[in-house]
């Protein structure tokens, strides 16, 4: 994992380079672009490329370089989206470093050249496929992919910012998840690994349980990381869930088996702003003692599930690197 | 035009009513596209989409559903772009109805469903390309050039919305224009209408003249209308470009040739967000006195130069398409 995750990391790095002769337009355009640059190489653990070459490795075993440039069209995805989110969420830090809409200042102006980096990007991510080194209709099926991978993720985006988390039960969360994580974290780099390597679209189908079921799966582990998370060691703050009031399995199964007293905190401290640091606390502990089993054995199951749901007929060096993924995503919260 | 224009706007619809099947996931989803859809249809001149459908009849005269079908993604990028604008310029109102992100409250929660409306439309602009009956290679085509002409305007606003037009000259402001507008607006889609039609780049190439030249004219038209159009025929307020101070042409050489004093007031009042009315009229009236004709004279020019530009081989009909699109952008203002 760690030879691809450098060789991804190489491609992109190119890719955005090449990209700096736009900044032959201005000196604001060159540096636009190489803001964009240091934001995509900060680090990552680049799951989702590696999800596109492991795929790709389960139908094919030539032209590797090709599939390598062709996936860093999912970070450029990431980047996008993490550069919209953190201006919808409001977040100052990303990965340690200002947030795309601080390095030019605080306020509009900063949210305004933010949303443009994030749109870049996003055309990016479909430029990287152009440039790959495959057919027209490897190419053509890649980029219906992206689009539908990008179109689910802002619909489950939307879902999860219109606020209520009150009134979810565990159907809806898993839709959102589905939405806003499985389909642009596995399932979407699985699919587009596949039809790069041009496997039919039954093949393609058959990846479809395992892209579900691990992607819920690591929107689970995520949420656990949010709430109960060392700063140190994960980089993400773990107390943003609980101010922003998101909308996670944990609070939807702590709501749903609380007795009133409990109940009552969390509605009325969950998703509060300013909420002090020993409700903060408090809610950890409601947590901990109402749905944190719970989420954690959803979430062995789903991985579980997942790695048996891959057809046998799958090439091994692929197949076994998706299992290897599975049981990393699960290891990590 | 008309009867063109109203094929597109059926198309766009039908484009549109088949996304909201991505209603299922939730009624929240359907309310976003349902947004979207109406938002789309608003209104608007459909010069781009017209600019593809004449280009392509440049140089071939059959499959004319296929390319009204497609010409749809330059309104889709024109959505997307326009629902991001008004975030940035903090605009209430987009033809005569609320801004996108005035549509579900004013607020943050409102500009962060709009951003991810404006990247709902980025991705049907893909889309639509994809749907359309065109064979592998010409998509290709066509999906590069709208990267191309989404990452050029993406720049063009990042450059437009960097403070600043006081040290600006002509040479800048024109790089912006082309950057923001003529490629999006003429270029752009004239070269989607060319290579959909399978033209060889070197005749797509000879349609540059025609784009840039146009392209900025209509920017120049549409500066015009931004300080001096009457508010109740061309839907667009009349003082916004002068409260934000906009990087215009027409204040570049009102500053170059004002006197000492004029240029003292200018400085000292365009870009004023609290500006008087009484303030506005004498801003108005400087920039009539020293740079409307210059501008107007501007335009006139790049109309003139732009017709003439178009090669001698093109098919008739979509030659005098052209030549009839240029004469009315230069009666808009």
């Amino acid at each position: 994992m760690k030879e691809y995750k450098e060789k991804v990391n190489f491609a992109l790095k190119r890719f955005l380079e090449k990209k700096l002769d736009d900044g032959k337009y201005s000196p604001e355009i060159k540096k636009l672009i190489e803001n964009i640059l240091e934001y995509s190489l900060r680090g990552g653990k680049r799951i989702r490329p590696l999800l596109i070459i492991f795929a790709y490795k389960c139908f094919k075993d030539n032209n590797e370089q090709a599939v390598i440039d062709a996936s860093i069209c999912i970070e450029l995805m990431q980047a996008y989206l993490l550069i919209h989110d953190d201006i919808i969420d409001n977040a100052d830090l990303r990965r340690g470093k200002p947030a795309m809409h601080k390095i030019y200042s605080s306020g509009d102006f900063g949210k305004s050249m933010a949303i443009l980096a994030g749109n870049l990007c996003s055309h990016y991510m479909y430029d990287s496929i152009l440039e790959s080194d495959f057919s027209d209709k490897e190419k053509i099926e890649a980029i219906k992919y992206l689009g539908w991978i990008a179109e689910r993720e802002n619909y489950g985006q939307a879902l999860d910012i219109i606020p209520g988390f009150e009134n979810l039960n565990e159907e809806d969360v898993m839709k959102i998840y589905e939405l806003k994580t499985a389909t642009y974290t596995v399932q979407g780099p699985l699919y587009l690994g596949a039809c790069l390597a041009s496997a039919p679209s039954a093949e393609i189908e058959k990846l479809q349980e395992y892209g579900k079921n691990i992607g819920i799966a690591f929107q689970i582990q995520d949420d656990i990381i949010g709430i109960f998370g060392n700063i140190e060691e994960t980089g993400k703050p773990n107390d943003s869930d609980i101010k922003e009031g998101k909308k996670t399995l944990l609070i939807v199964k702590a709501l749903e088996f609380a007795n009133s007293e409990d109940k009552k905190f969390l509605l009325e401290n969950y998703g509060k702003k300013n909420i002090s640091e020993n409700d903060i606390k408090k809610i950890r502990e409601i947590i901990e003692k109402l749905s944190l089993d719970y989420c954690r054995k959803k979430m062995s199951e789903m991985i579980e599930k997942g790695k048996n749901s891959l057809p046998s007929d799958l090439r091994d060096e692929g197949k076994n690197c998706l299992i290897e993924m599975a049981d990393y995503i699960s290891s990590l919260a």
